[in-house]
């Protein structure tokens, strides 16, 4: 996978940059997370240290969109305290996008549109921080270099909350997520735990997870001990069965007095089907709008009569870096750094990856993996870690997830409020001509 | 208000309680919040220091539900760890209750049970902390002593998160929760904000507040410069009006590329209307809501078109002990101590209260109020904290919210998750008979 980008190609127009170091472009891509700016911070961090490969480091804004449109921010124009802010702010903070380039065949002028805006701010390096989508975009720029003899290498940095890509023992952005979701869920089980003498019984969280249940999983970290809550947990892996699921509830309020569910937003019945996507309606005759948690807590008032509150923590969940996960700060920042220095060795269409060595302790590294490998492929709970009647966490589904969120990586605040940095974003002169999208 | 019990009452029975000291009887009643526990430990350690006045510290499993069941905990036989444990504990680590004793005209068996097991439990000191419907509870309690001959004093400690009782600048429970609250919105508008160029522009956050806006009216500290979020806050003070509200989305879209709406869960239309109406009711005869912020992400999507994302953060704000605001926590320890020594000092149907003596510094001390000026009344945002518009919150209102969030009183962690205290709740002998309920 790995090769020398320079030795391989020799046009005269290009030689003026083997001499002269070359420019880093780096975009965020899909959904942000706490941390992706942590992995931004390895990334131009790490570039500095390294001027006689690296000249400047430009940054997409709004991600690849950025080198469509010629919008590069000049990260020498911020501040140091600005970017230093980047290890403590959630969001993306260069802007993010959800776009994700056709092939070399359905669109050229696309990939033509970048080399020209690469060529014109003498850009050797791509470094394209996303999930799996973002991947795919990354392993078709790595391919310019083959197929339009542009010389590029491109590297992508691992980023997802859903923690579903290949290759990789975890995601960063997903160890905050997780250690989110399960204080959350330790904390309203203690809320209803108080009030479920006399009024509500029953409180179901909603968490992200389309394919994959990793988030919905990581909420099993709340129980310190056996019977504690979360009682019933919904993954997208399992097929969702509505008695089952009645019986569990009810099963947890006759025996602990409550039952704190928490829902992948991707459970499904088992012909596939969304469960948030069923065409209920409410009390008015409004079709629901979205939302699993409403339709399983009307579920279970219609099925028990149990009252219920039920919560959707939809974006507070993925930007919550005032309590992000001092492992997945650490780990988003060495992912950033070590794309920097696979570029440098001439590495081309690889991601840096996580490497446990060892749980207990935790011990982990950075590793590779080649894009082809990565692109489009989603890693889902495997199995051994749902426990056997499919709503709760295995001993090594818990083992896995406890190390992600040890350590609490606080921000600073300023008057009672964390101070997350906003960059000046100022955009290079532009060179091309304008780009119609 | 303030007499001595023992000085006017001189009934035979009750002269050995006079040479001794009387048991304490606590308890916690309504919506729990972050920092309940933490009046409890200012009632338990100052109870402590005055063994002289006050025997053991009794507090009901369940609210006043362990009164009347005669379940009551004694807090000796907790550990001191666990004690301890209290300050930093969201929940109600005793249990509570929705439960609203009747006038005592209407079930004077109620009030005669309490009797009994006061006087069995030699009980001379009632604390209860909670809300505007606890605060008529205690009141009614306070009123045994006169109309009934049993020496008691009933002392309210205010706790609620919707920041609504009259006669106190504000109520613990609350500054915990706003800080909540405007950490969420401004780290989801960073969300909203890398994403908003290809993909989502709006996003709805529901939080709590049925009759009085003071929660979403704190969102407003996230915005740390003109612009930023949230661009529109709804107020169940101001009547909502669907055009006014799609216009102010619309221009903040505009604008800034995106908007952030917060929204009490009690918005309502000029009739009266809650827009959020299901038909359900709990215990107090209120409506059981939540699911606003579908609706009007809807109501964007069919007039603008625009890409949404919304939560509802239901339990998980007011359980947030993880980010409780210090100035709250103080307070609420301070409130739970002041309660006892007005207990000590001979005073009944009343409530210690926070009072603001400068807001620049800010700087609060102890005051008290009549239950009789308290209870089942609701104090609103005032409309000199909203702004003009009625979407917004003035400097005036930014002042009032700011001290309250100051500070970060971060809970002890392990393995990455918060240590919340768990007692162990060992109950007194029963010396009544049961009680059917």
């Amino acid at each position: 996978m790995r090769f020398q980008v320079y030795g391989t190609h020799s046009a005269t127009s290009q030689s003026r940059h083997i001499m002269s170091p070359r420019n880093l472009f780096y975009a965020q891509s899909g959904g942000v997370t706490p941390v992706i700016n942590a992995s931004a911070a390895g990334v131009i961090q790490t570039a500095r240290q390294h001027p006689r490969q690296i000249g400047k480091v430009l940054a997409g804004k709004n991600g690849i969109v950025g080198a469509l449109r010629e919008e590069l921010i000049d990260t020498a124009k911020e501040t140091r305290q600005a970017l230093e802010g980047l290890m403590s702010t959630p969001g993306g903070a260069f802007g993010s996008c959800r776009y994700k380039l056709k092939s070399l065949d359905e669109n050229r002028a696309e990939y033509e549109r970048l080399i020209d805006v690469f060529r014109a701010h003498n850009i050797g390096y791509f470094l394209y921080n996303g999930g799996g989508d973002s991947a795919d975009t990354c392993l078709k720029v790595s391919q310019i270099s083959a197929q339009m003899g542009y010389p590029i290498q491109a590297i992508h940095i691992p980023k997802t909350i859903d923690n579903d890509l290949p290759l990789t023992d975890n995601c960063p952005g997903f160890g905050s997520v997780a250690k989110y979701v399960a204080i959350s869920t330790r904390e309203a089980a203690l809320d209803i735990e108080s009030m479920c003498a006399t009024s509500t019984k029953v409180f179901v969280l909603e968490v992200m997870g389309r394919h994959a249940g990793w988030i919905a999983g990581a909420s099993a970290l709340a129980a310190a001990q056996r019977g504690e809550a979360p009682h019933v947990i919904l993954f997208p892996e399992i097929a969702f069965d509505q008695q089952r699921f009645i019986d569990k509830v009810r099963h947890s309020v006759d025996r602990h007095g409550y039952c704190v569910v928490v829902a992948s937003e991707g459970t499904s019945t088992a012909d596939g089907r969304l469960l948030s996507d069923q065409g209920e309606r409410d009390a008015f005759g409004h079709t629901q709008l979205g939302g699993l948690a409403p339709i399983l807590a009307d579920m279970v008032k219609e099925h028990l009569g149990y009252k219920y509150h039920w919560a959707v923590a939809d974006y507070l969940q993925r930007a919550a870096r005032h309590i992000a996960s001092q492992t997945d700060v650490d780990q988003a920042f060495a992912l950033g750094k070590a794309a920097v220095e696979l570029a440098i060795s001439g590495a081309n269409a690889v991601m840096p990856t996580i490497e446990r060595r060892s749980t207990k302790p935790y011990r982990w590294r950075i590793g590779e993996a080649p894009l082809q490998r990565i692109a489009n492929r989603e890693k889902k709970m495997p199995r051994r870690f749902i426990s056997k009647d499919g709503f709760g966490v295995t001993a090594a589904g818990r083992a896995y997830f406890e190390p992600l969120i040890a350590g609490e990586a606080y921000p600073a605040y300023q008057k009672g409020m964390p101070l997350y940095t906003r960059l000046k974003k100022v955009l290079v002169p532009k060179r091309c001509r304008p780009w119609r999208d």
